[in-house]
């Protein structure tokens, strides 16, 4: 994917790190690691070869070249990536390693051990909004402004009416953590064909940090359009308080003004709302994506590479967006300053 | 809408009765006779004004020229109905009715009273749906037959394996309505600028079956947007049985025959898997729609003519997709035979 | 599909007869007749027989409880369609029905068949716009208002000059039908897997007043494709119009008024830009199905039911809504009144 | 944007130098140097004026932290690209730079500059996967194999019918840019309201290589999401190759074989057809982004910031996609091996 210089308005750089090459290796070591050391507890494999393995891991530097070309090859890094590990072992380990494991179990477990981190951010963002908004109705709650309905003067109504209908839905938001964490922060096995459950998942998961699903879930990828879902949710959220302060910010309006809004290169006198505009930009983005998500649901027979390649070239991209409308609303709303006009 | 030839195909006759017109002017005529009565029982109003409002509602038949008029001049139907309903009442009680309401708060209202019968629905069918992969599975669940990943032979399988794969999200979906029940199936209230919340609508909402949403939701979507997603994961997922009952059925493979199944005006030999790419094409559909409902999240100001209309567009088709889709599915899953094949 | 209350908002007669089942039914009748002229023409069926097709054609009432059963069961109407006209048929004659044809031929050809009014209401709804916008030029083009950009003030511009970014792209769309009409309205033959070109499609093309395809199209969905992007480049473009019209007739900026707008159920004083802004949510609608369309490029082998039926679903909402739309504007441009404000 | 591992699946390295933060910036100092000498010629500017300023664009690096902080206070780079510019010339020549301009002009016409060659490139690439189409009926279209619509058997097809659905829209494809390349390869001017054709345009589109659209089109995108549409034309073309070949691929199938398919990190006598589903990965990411670039033809007033940064967020990875289906596209083809099955 191309770096264009306006993607800084949408990076985030706490995704950023999680979502890199770097840290994906990472994580599929990590769980070739964690595989073994549980295979060795349910007697599987010797505890000398997951040792081996461990340690081999911990420090493991793939030939990157040899991998991209892995990847172009196979469509996946984990053939080439545990190919490297396996001619690192000594021979008598090497039966040891990846063993009744299959790519996807690694690609896919890969993925919620780093959304485990994600979701802590969002949770901490999302607290921080909400704070934003508390501390605004604290300021200017009581004041009076214009209420407006399909883009028309209606009735008056105080700064916290329109702050609880900001901040309303981000509650909801957080609390629908407690449904999405259980679907989604679990280990992913079953080995080739989806339906090997060997006794070590419960050591394996542990190890990981995750949950234990109740079943592989290789080919119902609900948890992860509901993710999506949710995504979307949050920066929906966020694109109609965007949108709302881009509508305020309005010269003759004027029920906000913006600290440090942005400057144009031919009208000095102007003061863009850029936040909120990206805002919207976001919500739309995001959206848009949803729809791809869940397409991807029609996951044929066993494993559909052609579905799988579809959310990973989706679901990253809408992780990094709503992380960064998250931080980028909390900045919006500390720009934000309400007036007593509209009577 | 047109009604074309083949919309048989996605047609649901219990849903288009819940969302033809006439069911959602007796669900708004339902709306003010209760509000009538709920506020009666907190004084607003005379209960004699509640009870001729009341009568008349339960029979009122609109002047459907002049409310047709009303919808294309006022972009929704409430304004010109309540007209009506006022010149039909008694000069002393006409204030009496729709008091302290608005347009939104019946016509979201009038949404939910019918998405209780729609939910109810979902219920009984995802059940059937489940009821018939049980039975297949008690038929044909210890045969073996091939399991395929990236369309490629990969392992065998039982039966069972993959039948479990097709009934497990089916089951989450359905514990899936303890977190959309108590979002979705509330009342509406608010007034003009969505801030009124009277002392009736307790009394409002036990009359109507519904329950209280903690605050008006006239701008806040998540709700309709979650259940658009619900709706989408549901339809995905059956998607998912059609594909692989299509792949399955392909002449080489022979996985499934169906009984019963389409036939082609030039081709006698042929049978066609006509349900189960139904089901693709409604998985595809409602995951295109999604993306418009979550667009209508950013939904401006106090209330946004615009996102209001396009959840208007969006929605019911949606909601009448999956319903089909589940019976679909069901007419599907009786057709299908495995056989022992594929070694 | 239902017919729900506010559907009359994007409904257009011209098109719910076109798109009707009944219109449908009479354009297979008239593709049926035509093919056997043509084929008669060619000498592969006798002229009688073409002449008692013709005739049976032109009077056919289908038995409609069957055909209906029919369409459930094959996925489509032409099968059962053909059967009851065999039917009717001299036995003598039967052979020479729908020879070396198949129902896509037959279908996809319907459309076309259909797509050529459409196309016609389009060019003649788009030259009423434009005109409305060059109306609106004569009379208000000399005044100036403030030019807005990122929702904010920045430097006059003459009414004209707004007008004119409304009206430019409405031209090119104009354009555009030089490159879509050859595309679209074409016949569609090739008979079970799209191959079979005979000598009379020349003459059957003719016949329907539809150009030849220099090759089967039953599997490259191209036309249709690209027919759905212009459907969206015009609704977007009057979807822009609404925006900025909603926009200009806020209460404080007041740069138009409209006459005749919607009214509110709770506030009399209220004057709601309800075409402006069902012109976005039309846009938003079509945008959004595009994205469906599209997915429907992907059509496996000779002929893919799935995304067949996709397109059925797809394509005639977002060619209703586009010719409401164009209608709207027209309103919507009717009811302008620019004032000059905003220095 | 994240780099993720996968991405180098969908990447291209030609587009991605061209879509780079260094090829915008170069493209940006390429529209102020060729602005200043159009002025120059027009006598709006000095030539002395225009000669600096084009040695200091030749050489220009800017700083690159306070870009990025520009761009994030901005929400865009020519602000700040223009401040750092101007602080670097003699006072006498600051005003003759970005004279009668705006930020939209450079980013707009930075876009068309870049798209130039990526224009070139497709058109190369279209024809080299129609030239490996040719190759391939050459060595195999002869062969007999089994034509299949609604995946089923249907009749016999040479192999040189089915690749010639495949061909034939692509060829279109090449030829829709007699349509495109006039309505996109064109400059952008019109200044901070859009309005500004000063006579030094045809100089200046004449020095960038590009043409002169017939007015600004800043807020008239239908040729972004035209350009969108094409596309995703494009793709989903493809993604029809890509489903046909792994249909073919599958084992009991076995039309064709894959020369140098993936490898499996479980299952080592499997050749996943990785391209293919790639392939078919790809059409479904356009065609779900393809909405996006849709819903950002409602481009409020005289500038919309929400609509243009969707925009850049959207259309950058289409393009980089759609180049890589195509080099994708050819790989593919010349990895199949046509087999004479199915009788």
């Amino acid at each position: 994917v191309t770096q264009a210089l306006h993607d800084v308005l949408w990076q985030d750089e706490e995704i950023a790190r999680l979502f890199s090459g770097e840290a994906e290796i990472a994580a599929m070591l990590g769980y070739e690691a964690a595989l073994a050391k549980a295979q060795a507890q349910s007697g599987l494999i010797s505890t000398e070869a997951a040792s081996v393995i461990e340690t081999l891991c911990a420090g493991f530097a793939p030939d990157r070249t040899k991998l991209l070309a892995g990847i172009r090859r196979d469509g996946m890094a984990v053939p080439e990536l545990v190919r490297q590990l396996r001619e690192a072992l000594p021979e008598a380990h090497r039966d040891a390693l990846h063993l009744r494991s299959t790519s996807q179990d690694v690609i896919d477990t890969a993925l919620t051990l780093r959304l485990k981190p994600v979701f802590a951010l969002y949770k901490t963002r999302l607290e921080r909004v909400i704070a934003a908004i508390d501390r605004l109705e604290g300021q200017y709650g009581a004041l009076i402004q214009m209420g407006r309905t399909r883009m028309q003067r209606a009735l008056p109504i105080r700064v916290s009416d329109r702050l609880s209908t900001w901040r309303a839905p981000l509650r909801r938001h957080l609390a629908r953590f407690a449904q999405l964490a259980p679907q989604v922060l679990v280990i992913q096995t079953g080995g080739p064909v989806g339906i090997d459950r060997g006794p070590w998942i419960e050591a394996l998961a542990r190890e990981l940090g995750l949950d234990v699903a109740p079943e592989g879930w290789q080919t119902q990828r609900d948890n992860l359009a509901e993710l999506a879902s949710w995504l979307s949710l949050v920066s929906g959220t966020l694109g109609k308080i965007g949108q709302d302060a881009a509508l305020m910010a309005q010269n003759e309006i004027g029920e906000v003004t913006l600290e440090g809004a942005g400057t144009s290169s031919a009208m000095h006198h102007k003061q863009n709302p850029v936040r909120a505009e990206l805002l919207v930009a976001m919500a739309r983005f995001n959206a848009t994506q949803l729809s791809g998500l869940h397409q991807a649901l029609i996951h044929e027979q066993e494993r559909s590479g052609a579905a799988w390649a579809l959310e990973w070239m989706i679901l990253p991209p809408m992780i990094e967006t709503t992380a960064a409308a998250l931080a980028m609303a909390a900045e919006l709303l500390a720009q934000l300053r309400f007036r007593a006009v509209g009577k």
